[in-house]
C-alpha cells in the first residue's frame, strides 16, 4: 500500500511531502519527494501523517462501552493505543472482568494495554466483588501481560510500607514493570517517598506548582482531560516546559465526550494554544510509548504500519487511523472486526419494595451530605427534618431528599441517608456506577420512586434508570453493570437523553448521573453514604446520621 | 549516493536490510528490502549503519591537537559531532580563544558545538590570562551561539548563590540553554539545591551510588572514560538502567588515546559487558542530541545526513563517518577539508638563568608535595632537606626534587617547591600544560636542567620539553602553548616518544607530562604550587614550605 503525505520529522521539527510504502503490516520506505515536481495545488490536498495517538492512562468501563466498542469509537479520533487500567470491573468482578477486558479489546484490532489494577477493593469499609493481593495480580500477569502496575491510589500505605501494598510494588518490580501513582496533592518529603517507592507517574496533579514539584522530583506527568476532570488548560504549558516528561489521558471519559474527540481534539486545543506541535504529539505518543515499553510503531522504517492520516494541522479531524497497516476506520465508520457477544457478570435480579427504603426516625437535626456540580467533593450539613408516624420526611423545598446505597452483591436491607443538591421535584435516578464497588445508588424524592428507579436498574441487568414518577427509562449496561454493547454513539444519544430527563426532573447538575456515582465514594471527603453506612471522610469512620432532637 | 546496509531500528530494537538514499545532504529515502531475495553471503558482507557518535563533554585542547585536526582524527572513530567546553584556552586568552576554537572547527567538517567555559579564572590564587565574567559570555553567545554554559565548577559558588554565579546561571536560563555540573560527590540536601540552581548534567561522578543519586535526583550522567579519569567499567550498568539519562564523554582524551578510537570503543567495551546495543547508541546518540539540542541529524527521513557506517557490531570498526550527507574520511584517510594556518598566542620568549631557579634557605624541615600515579590528588608530606651555601638541595635518594611554576603571562621570579614521586634520576621535565591558568611547570633533577627545560618550552612558543642534560626534546604546542596544528598521529608519535625519554630518565609514573600538567591545580587537595606560591588546598591558602630546623 502506497500513501502521499506530509509526513512529521522530529529532528527538523516540520512536515515535508513523502511516499510512505507500506508492506506485511510494516513500514517499508519512507521517500521524501522532491517538492519542485509538485504543484502547490497537489501539496495542498495532501494529509498528514501522524504518529499512533495514545490515551496514556483510561478506565475504559467509564465510558459506558466495552472495550471493543470503546476502541471502535476511539479509533475514528485518531486514537491507536491506550493503557487501560480495568478498575471498575475489577472491583465488581475481579480477574475474571480483567480477562474479559483484555479479550474483548483484542477483538477490536487496536492496541490496548491494561495494567494491573492495585486497589481493590479501595476501602475495607463498603461490600466490593473481589479482592486483589499481589498473588492474584501476580496470576493476572501470566494471562494479560499488563504493561504497568495501575495507580497506586492508597499512597498512605506506601508511606506507612503496609505489607501488601508493598508485595504488590515488589511484584511490579520483580517484573521490571513501572508503577504508575495516583497522589493528589502530596509534596514535600511524602512525595520523595512515594517516588522513592517506585512510583513514576501522576495524573492527579491539578495544578502548575504541584505538577513541576513532581516532575523536578522525577516524576512524570499525565496531563489529564476527561469528563470528570479537567486539567488541560492549567496543565498545558508543561507540555513545552517538559517535552520528555508529559503524557495525555482522559482517565474517565463518557460516552457524550468520546462521540466527540479524544486524544486529537487535545493536540487541536494545544495548537491553539500556541504549543509546539512536535512536542504535544511526543507527550501524545512516543513518551507513552517508551514509558510503558509498548510494542507500538514510531513512524520507523521496519515499525508497524500504526499511524494517523488527519485532514490539517489546525482541526486534525481524522481521515484514517492505521494499526498494524490496516486502516480501523471503514466507509461505513465502522471497525473491521464484529462486535463481539460476551456478556460477563449481569447484575442479580433483587426486587425491593418502597417500604425497603423508609427511613425509622423522629424528628430532629440530621447530617445531609451536600453534592456539589462536577465535583467528587461534598459538603457536610446538619438540617433539622421532620418525622410523621416515626418515619422521617424528605423536605424539597430545602432539596433535601433520600440518597440509597443497596449492595448489589448480596441482597440486604438499603442504607438510607440524605441528600442536599441534586434538585429534583419529583422522581428518582438510579444506577450501577458508583465508584469504587459500585453497588447500586439512587436519588429521589419519594419512597415509590426510589424503589421503581433501583428495581428497575437490578431488572435490566444493571445501568442508569430514571422515573418521573409515571414512566420509566434507562440505559442498560448489562456488562458488569458498568458497559453496553451497544455502539458509542447509540450509548451515547441514550446516556445524553436520560441526562436531558433528569434536568426536566429539577436536576440543577450537569451531570447528575455522574455526580451520583461519586456519592459512595469513601476515598473523598467529607461525607458519603457506603453500603454498610454514613461515612465520615475527615474522621475516616462511620457515623450517626442524627444528629440531635 | 545509495548505500546498502542493515539499519538501526529503535522501535523494534533491530537491524534490517535496506536502502539509504541521500540527497543534497539530507536522507531522502529508506527502504527496507526483503531478505529473501539476497543471499547469506550478501547480507553478511552489508556493513551496519549507526546513529551518528557524540562525546557529550570534552576540552578538545587536552587532545593537544587543533579542534580541526582533533576532528580529523575523532571521525576515523565515528565522531560526528561533540559538546566542547573551551575552558583551557579560555583561561589563557579568553574570548579570543574560544573564537578561536569555533572557526577552527567549522573548517574541519564535523559538527563541533562549544558551551561557555563558566569558571574562568578557576580560582583567584593564580595568574591566569583571562577573566570570563557574565556579560563576556553574553557576547560570546552572540559570536560562537554556545550550547550550553559549561561546566559550572564553583559549586560552593551556586550553593551560597555568589553573585557573579548567578549571573552567569541567569544568563543561560534566559538563553534557554541548559547548564552543565561539575559536583564530585555532592549529594543530599546540597546536590539537591545544586540542582535547583539549573544544573542539569553532571560528568564527576565516579560510583554507582553516586550516579544513582544524581539520576534520581532529576541530573542527567555523563559517563566519562578519557585519559585522566576513566569512570567507564564502574558506570556503565546505567546505560541499561536509566537508558534516557546518560550520555557518553570523554572530557579530557590525550592524543595517545584518541589515535585508539573515541565514543566507538565505548560501544565495543559495552557490548563486550552484556549491554544493550540501543540503549548504547541512545546514551552516544539521541540522548546528547535531544539535551543539547543539536542540529545533528537521527537516521530519520529528512534528516541532515549524519551517520556512521561499521564494518560489525562486535569491533565496530568504522568504515565511513557522513556528515551532511558527505563521508568525512577520504581514500587517504584524511579529511575533506585542508588543516588551517592559523596559530594564536604562541609564548612570550622569556628566557631564564639556572640561578633564577635556586632554593635560598637553611638545613631544616620541609613541606613536600607527593605526587600520585594517574591521579588528580597530591599527598603533603614533611622531610628533612640539606642546605649547602644557603641553598636548599634536592634529595634524589629519597625521591625529592624541584617542582617550579614560570607565569608565562608576565616575566616574573619562579615559584620553587619541593616534589616526591615522578622518580627522575637526571634532567627535568617542563610543559605549559597546567590546569587550569597554564603556567609553565618543570620537575627536575638540577637547576640547569629545569632552566633548559623551561627555556625550551618559551622558546618553542608552547608545548612539552625534556632534557637528560645533555640532549633537549620537545612537542611544539604553539596554539596557545595547548595544541598543535600537526596531525593527531604526528602528536600522538612525539607524545609517546617523550613519554619514553621521560621514563629513562628514571620516571616511574605511566604518564608524567600529564602528572605534571595536575601539579599547579589549586582545587584538588592536598598540596599544590601555584605561580604565586605553595598553597594548602585543605586549608584553601598559601603556606610557608619551611617548616622547622
Amino acid at each position: 500500500m502506497h500513501i502521499n503525505a506530509w509526513f512529521p520529522n522530529f529532528t527538523q521539527r516540520a512536515f515535508f511531502p513523502a511516499l510512505l510504502k507500506i508492506e506485511s503490516g510494516k513500514i517499508s520506505t519512507i521517500q521524501a519527494i522532491d517538492q519542485s515536481g509538485l504543484s502547490n495545488k497537489q501539496l495542498d490536498a495532501w494529509p498528514y501523517i501522524l504518529p499512533p495517538l495514545v490515551d496514556a492512562h483510561v478506565h475504559i468501563e467509564s465510558s459506558m462501552l466495552t472495550p471493543f466498542r470503546f476502541a471502535e469509537e476511539a479509533a475514528r479520533h485518531g486514537t491507536v493505543a491506550t493503557v487501560s487500567d480495568p478498575h471498575e470491573i475489577a472491583n465488581v468482578i475481579g480477574l475474571e472482568g480483567c480477562n474479559f477486558m483484555s479479550k474483548n479489546a483484542q477483538k477490536s484490532g487496536l492496541k490496548i494495554f491494561f495494567t494491573a489494577p492495585s486497589c481493590v477493593p479501595a476501602t475495607p469499609y463498603e461490600t466490593a466483588g473481589s479482592t486483589l493481593g499481589a498473588d492474584e495480580l501476580d496470576k493476572l500477569q501470566k494471562e494479560i501481560n499488563w504493561v504497568a502496575l495501575g495507580e497506586m491510589m492508597n499512597f498512605p500505605g506506601v508511606l506507612i510500607q503496609e505489607t501488601e501494598v508493598e508485595a504488590k510494588l515488589s511484584l511490579a518490580k520483580r517484573l521490571k514493570k513501572p508503577i504508575d501513582g495516583h497522589a493528589p496533592g502530596l509534596g514535600g518529603d511524602d512525595l520523595k517517598k512515594y517516588i522513592q517507592a517506585g512510583i513514576s507517574t501522576d495524573h492527579e496533579a491539578v495544578t502548575l506548582a504541584e505538577a513541576r514539584e513532581k516532575i523536578q522530583a522525577g516524576m512524570k506527568i499525565l496531563i489529564r482531560e476527561g469528563s470528570a476532570a479537567k486539567n488541560f488548560d492549567e496543565l498545558a504549558p508543561l507540555i513545552d516546559e517538559f517535552p520528555d516528561q508529559v503524557m495525555l489521558c482522559s482517565d474517565d471519559l463518557h460516552p457524550d465526550d468520546l462521540i466527540r474527540g479524544h486524544i486529537n481534539l487535545l493536540l487541536k486545543r494545544g495548537v491553539q494554544k500556541g504549543l509546539d506541535l512536535f512536542n504535544l504529539l511526543q507527550a501524545a505518543s512516543s513518551n507513552p510509548v517508551n514509558h510503558y515499553q509498548l510494542p507500538v510503531g514510531q513512524l520507523r522504517v521496519g515499525d508497524p504500519a500504526d499511524f494517523v492520516v488527519v485532514k490539517d494541522l489546525k482541526e486534525f479531524a481524522v481521515i484514517a487511523t492505521y494499526v498494524n497497516g490496516r486502516d480501523q476506520i471503514d466507509v461505513s465508520g465502522n471497525l473491521l472486526q464484529q462486535a463481539p457477544e460476551e456478556n460477563p457478570a449481569a447484575l442479580p435480579h433483587f426486587a425491593f419494595k418502597p417500604k425497603d427504603f423508609e427511613f425509622l426516625g423522629s424528628s430532629g437535626t440530621y447530617r445531609i451530605i451536600v453534592a456539589q456540580d462536577e465535583s467528587l467533593l461534598t459538603g457536610d450539613e446538619i438540617h433539622l427534618l421532620q418525622a410523621t408516624k416515626g418515619l422521617v420526611q424528605p423536605d424539597l423545598d430545602q432539596d433535601i431528599m433520600k440518597l440509597v446505597v443497596v449492595n448489589r452483591y448480596q441482597f440486604s436491607k438499603p442504607q438510607v441517608g440524605w441528600i442536599k443538591g441534586f434538585g429534583l421535584r419529583k422522581g428518582a435516578i438510579a444506577g450501577s456506577i458508583a465508584h469504587d464497588s459500585h453497588n447500586i445508588l439512587a436519588v429521589g424524592t419519594d419512597d415509590r420512586s426510589i424503589c421503581e428507579a433501583v428495581n428497575e436498574v437490578f431488572s435490566i441487568g444493571g445501568g442508569i434508570a430514571l422515573t418521573d414518577n409515571h414512566k420509566l427509562s434507562s440505559l442498560s449496561l448489562s456488562v458488569a453493570g458498568l458497559m453496553s454493547n451497544r455502539s458509542a454513539s447509540e450509548v451515547a444519544a441514550l446516556y445524553q437523553d436520560l441526562t436531558q430527563q433528569a434536568c426536566a426532573l429539577g436536576s440543577t447538575l450537569r451531570a447528575p448521573f455522574m455526580t451520583l456515582s461519586f456519592m459512595a465514594l469513601l476515598v473523598i471527603p467529607a461525607l458519603k453514604l457506603g453500603d454498610q453506612g454514613l461515612f465520615d471522610v475527615n474522621q475516616f469512620k462511620f457515623v450517626d446520621p442524627f444528629v440531635g432532637s
